[in-house]
């Protein structure tokens, strides 16, 4: 199985999902298109969020703000699971939820060694021009380069249909990898914890929004059992209820909970928290315990 | 076959997708992720409308506002297909499409017999915290319970591929399902017809706009036999011309047609008919016939 | 394999899912469903571009301004691709780009000879009505006829179904079609190059933006070579950088580079090429090489 994870909107996975099929029988299952544009931070909270519900699989990532600079094109393997994508950070956090250091190893992919993708066809793409006659690893002159702008379709699709179709344990032996010394590390923000460590006994986070989701649920870096056994919280100075569910309040009324990801949200029973508490992705928040007594 | 339908967005559909595949080998097929949020009639229009379409499958539905608090998780059989989701309705209009009731059967999951929705990983999850002390049918405490917020991957999804890899015609069988008593119905609006009951013979329909689709086409209640033999009806006072395509009229003009799902829709072609009717889903329509004469 | 490929949005794809699972096994992989409504100029675009990184397959193609009047429904092999869609011209700058005219064939969809499509059901649906009492040719007169205005759903997919499930080589005999004498044709347009015909001798050309992709990146017709050896250009009046990639400016800064698809493009390093130069699809491009002496 490949998973796509991708913040290129349309059409352009289609590119990437036909090179995949020309080369490996691989099952595709999409997991997002539309991750924040170029936001490295955002797709890697919610890479790490979501692939650990996946059988082991190989992760094809492509959010990548440096495409045709000299930045790596990477394999992680991380127990199990293989991830694809560029040397941003991005697959980082994910790599780490999904297995211990001492069972995840790094590869650089030798782009110039991947079998250049071709499209059928009779020559007609005016493709190549700009940077046609630097060292092309042999291509053919007359396609031209991978493109300096499209990695997903020209480079990590084909190592992604590389990797998979290897056996994960023996990734070293692949011609199209080497090892990698160092990977640029991606740490999402962790939040201060007053007076103790351990949120349970924690009276005060101070955190940020690491994302904001669809339902405008603003998701916070405060781990969920800062809420344990609260009735409400202060939140950026104001008082809101805690809420073991949306519909623990009334429809349009706010509430802090805790997410499916174990982490404090500040939303709105079916509205949205971002706007209810003038949010957005990489806010400061500070919440508070509220003397109950 | 499983197909998935939700208002989620993404990227948390790709978290029952990995759910799903961790427990069934099932083609997965989405019908949509973006139903109008949070809104469950419209999901079950679009359900009735579509899943009959498909061959005999498992239709796991999440469009769920009451997530988290005690409505129940339900299964129902309608003839050959199974649908999974909340128990608030949505369900229910695409089972009486699919099947007469003499041929459908309702069951409520029993979610503390589910096996339990475990990420890879090792332990760093924050999970658990709100809730994480009520009777929690056994699950493994350093992980927590299921999600209150997030049940299309905690139970929906776990329920879906429990059923799917069981024989239809064995349900009552399945230890993670108890026959439901009575389950939240949910009828979409008639319109009121005059004189006649029978659409093609009546003059006057008061119906509503059940749904409007993403071309903009003000989808209303009234069935598409009121427009038969008629070249011309009045909408809400204005007298539009009825075409059997959009073609009839012109780029940019009004016009009265049976859509695919045979109801009358009030379009505008190569446009929008919601913006140039004044129309949203709830409205009020009222359809006359004029004297062509 | 079928690919799918509409301007649909979200739900009515579904339900052409829904009828191809119905009638064959094939693997099914969306190209795209948020073409530019009803633009049949843009997906032609996209479709050429994208179409040739796919093994052989079946192409089902809707995007049909077109629906429910006389147009036709065709099939044009090209190669050891199928292509399935109206007769709009949509299909056919793909099929140059996958085969030359001595391996391209049409074919008229006899639209009645196709299996009339039934939901599953108990007659509930209010199908039928305008039209009805048409020549059907044989179909269920309780049911209704094809629907006027979704022929993804009830002539293309079963169309694709069967043109898939026969050997791509013996069209010829399948009585669901016959050759076609001629077809609509399209051709995307082609800009002025001066003083020479060799993009990479020009000095100057004359073009215009095919599409905007969702980046926001204008996407000319003037080939790529037209940007070799320069390190600016003029772009309807103003000096530009030439980079081989977004990150040869500085983020938020324009530059000119040539696309995944050979062509130039005005982008924006990590922005809108589109809000940038003011441009939008259909509009007149004049570059010119600006003296770097």
């Amino acid at each position: 199985m490949i998973t796509i994870a991708t913040d290129f909107g349309s059409p352009y996975p289609a590119a990437m999902k036909g090179v995949l099929c020309q080369r490996t029988d691989a099952r595709l299952v999409d997991v997002a298109h539309d991750f924040p544009r170029q936001d490295v931070r955002a797709a890697a909270f919610w890479l790490r969020e979501v692939l650990p519900y996946f059988p082991p699989a190989t992760h094809l990532v492509v959010v990548d703000p440096g495409v045709g600079t000299d930045r790596n094109a990477i394999v992680v393997r991380a127990g199990d699971h293989v991830l694809v994508g560029p040397d941003n950070g991005v697959l980082l956090p994910a790599a780490r939820r999904l297995a211990p250091a001492d069972d995840r190893e790094g590869y650089v992919i030798e782009e110039t060694r991947l079998e250049s993708v071709e499209p059928t066809g009779t020559g007609t793409t005016p493709r190549a021009a700009l940077g046609s006659d630097d060292d092309d690893g042999g291509r053919d002159r007359d396609r031209g380069p991978a493109s300096n702008t499209f990695h997903g379709r020209d480079v990590f699709a084909p190592a992604a249909a590389a990797v998979h179709d290897a056996d994960h344990e023996t990734l070293a032996e692949l011609s199209v990898l080497r090892p990698a010394e160092a990977s640029v590390d991606l740490t999402l923000p962790e939040p201060t914890l007053e007076p103790a460590d351990s949120p349970a006994d924690a009276d005060r986070a101070v955190g940020e929004v690491l994302v904001v989701d669809d339902f405008g649920n603003a998701i916070t870096n405060v781990p969920g059992p800062f809420l344990a056994d609260r009735d409400r919280i202060e939140a950026n100075g104001e008082v809101v209820p805690v809420g073991e569910t949306f519909a623990a309040v009334g429809v349009g009324e706010r509430l802090a909970t805790v997410g499916s990801h174990g982490y404090v949200e500040l939303d709105v029973n079916q509205g949205r928290g971002d706007d209810a508490f003038g949010l957005s992705a990489g806010d400061r928040v500070v919440l508070e315990r509220v003397d109950d007594g």
